[in-house]
């Protein structure tokens, strides 16, 4: 049982569309942490461990994706990137409650138009991410665990 | 703001792989109703109208969709079907709570290893569908309200 | 086992006060609306499709009862029943939250004294009347599903 | 602002069918709990006061109104009671969760057909009058709260 | 089973430092409605009937104790105390919710910064404490049920 | 504003006596990853990270205390563990579920009275533990994020 090549490459490429873009309102640590604290809703241990290993490197923080991860509300964050997380969470978890005003605030944060569809589909894109490792009971690898916590040398 | 075409693409590929297979497991009526039911867990109304109006012509019922969007638990569908639901809509609001044993029961009721993915991967991919429509305020087609309502002549 | 005729009698008188009203504040359609809303919030599919199909004919709108049931948020409504619909899906799913501060704002729509009691009258009722199909397992009946999708000839 | 004479009527001609049985299978001292139980789900004070009051009355007993209400389930009654209190506070708070499975349940118990429908019926009687208080802001009568608690002389 | 000595003189140390006092603030009295509603929200019959004694003494009133228990949010107590209440049953429940902004509104009320703190320790201390007697299934002691209730001669 | 001198050493009390315990059926590893998955569940990121590095050291196991924190029940642990874990998880989120069949099933894996009862008390420890760094916005130390991820030397 496993995700089939036809739909392997499909989730990657939608994958690739939105986190390989780095722009002024959403970098691409920006997305990952996004990916972190929806994963964290989802209780995703497969994408928190890997997308936080991502953001850390991307955000050359060690601290960041954990305080991320374990309360995004109370984590050193510009207001921008709160926002976005606000909302990002509150789409993984609560659908139905965002709104049109949820989208200008982002707008008044500096986002694009671009930036602004790339939260909402992040958060969608890894609402379906999330839910394949609890059904499939996938693990993350392991040396994700460890990456970007300690200096490269 | 749009789905982005090569985006669009991916999704739609993600999306045929999935809905277009007819099994004695999992037919195409039953994974429609997947959808309308952990559609309706998201309150997606684009999603609910327009995946009922297949759900109805699929089964040809023009009851079934409706009683699955608004409380499933009490539909008359077979005790295969009703596992599938429960499944479903648990992996859709609370994915955690899905284990292996939940997957066992399905292949209890007689779905293969395809069919057991497929469960799991259609209502991934609409908790990915379910958040766009909230997100960007995409409505359902007004056609699909009545589809598959009334026999055609 | 059934709804014994002197409590169904009962029922009825309280159903028919609260709900054969029109006024400028709570027309007849709004009152459907404000229990198709709250009912779907129970999940209860007798009451979503018989007030669905009178909500659809006393709004003269064959799509605004599957809008309102789905997601009442980003149903096509006025201020003003956005507001009604909004405190009245409270009260029958979080009631404490419920204030004096609620009932102002209904005020401040242009509801009445009489306008705003039967808001909070009608939820309420409903609360009752969504229960008992459950507990019974009542179904709707089979007409109301199409009632008021197609014009009348 | 205020429930209306030909509403009250009605109300109370439901109140009093359902309260004043006194059956082998559910008890007025029962009922009573049943009502305490699902009113301190709704936090309703007025009916949690009020009902508490008369349960201590007819269950003579001084303490097992406080105990219901405050967590029926360690509450010390009978298993029959506690199987009653389970089903009504989950028809109270989650409506669509019951199932004609729990109704077998309370005909395990001894409860007749009457008697199981009167549960039912008084949870979602208690579902429309534990919101009025809500909706405007009806305090109990203040002698409700001791009522009960000390011997008559 | 039991507390054991050491860590009862524990618990009764940070308790007494916490409860035994009396500030313009935060009086004895209100301290032990925070540790009534708190206790309420975690369903604590033993912390809710002693601790509701106590506050019906030290509030000399019969009734707030049952008002706070139940329904805090409409309870007729002063802005500074509704704002107290509602923080500290949201540190109970949703604790990830409590901003230093709530904080601040505690400060606007008049509160010392020794006040504030004993806020957030006294609804801490008692996450503990209610969650000891659901544990171990302890019951209140019988007179804490009707203390303070009538006036002592 | 700060946890006082006296309350703190009352705090270390509480704690020393539970944590520093190494019980064939509750290791001081087991007893960290109660603090790690209860903490988790309240969101606390002082409390995980802290006693995520001192789960690390003592189960001498880089992965452990991340896989309970962000999904305990999916986490490689023996059976009696994921029975501890989730009875604990409950007892912080909804203690009223918690029931004496609870700790039969933990005696049924081996737990010794002192066990049982060290379970709940160190669940309902951390219940107040979590709650302080949220009010006081207290982040963890910043060595705790990589201690126990890397062998010593």
């Amino acid at each position: 049982m496993a995700w089939r090549p036809a739909e392997a490459a499909a989730f990657f490429a939608l994958h690739d569309a939105l986190m390989d873009q780095d722009t002024p309102g959403l970098s691409t640590a920006d997305r990952e942490l996004v990916v972190v604290a929806t994963s964290a809703a989802n209780d995703c241990l497969h994408c928190v461990v890997a997308h936080g290993a991502i953001a850390r490197i991307r955000a050359r923080d060690p601290y960041l994706a954990d305080q991320v991860a374990v309360d995004w509300r109370k984590a050193p964050v510009s207001a921008r990137l709160h926002a976005v997380l606000e909302i990002a969470v509150r789409l993984a978890a609560q659908p139905a409650t965002v709104t049109a005003a949820d989208l200008d605030r982002l707008r008044g944060h500096g986002l694009t138009e671009d930036d602004v569809w790339d939260v909402g589909a992040i958060a969608s894109l890894f609402a379906l991410s999330n839910r394949l490792p609890h059904w499939a009971a996938i693990p993350p690898n392991e040396e994700f665990f460890l990456m970007g916590r300690v200096p490269r040398q």
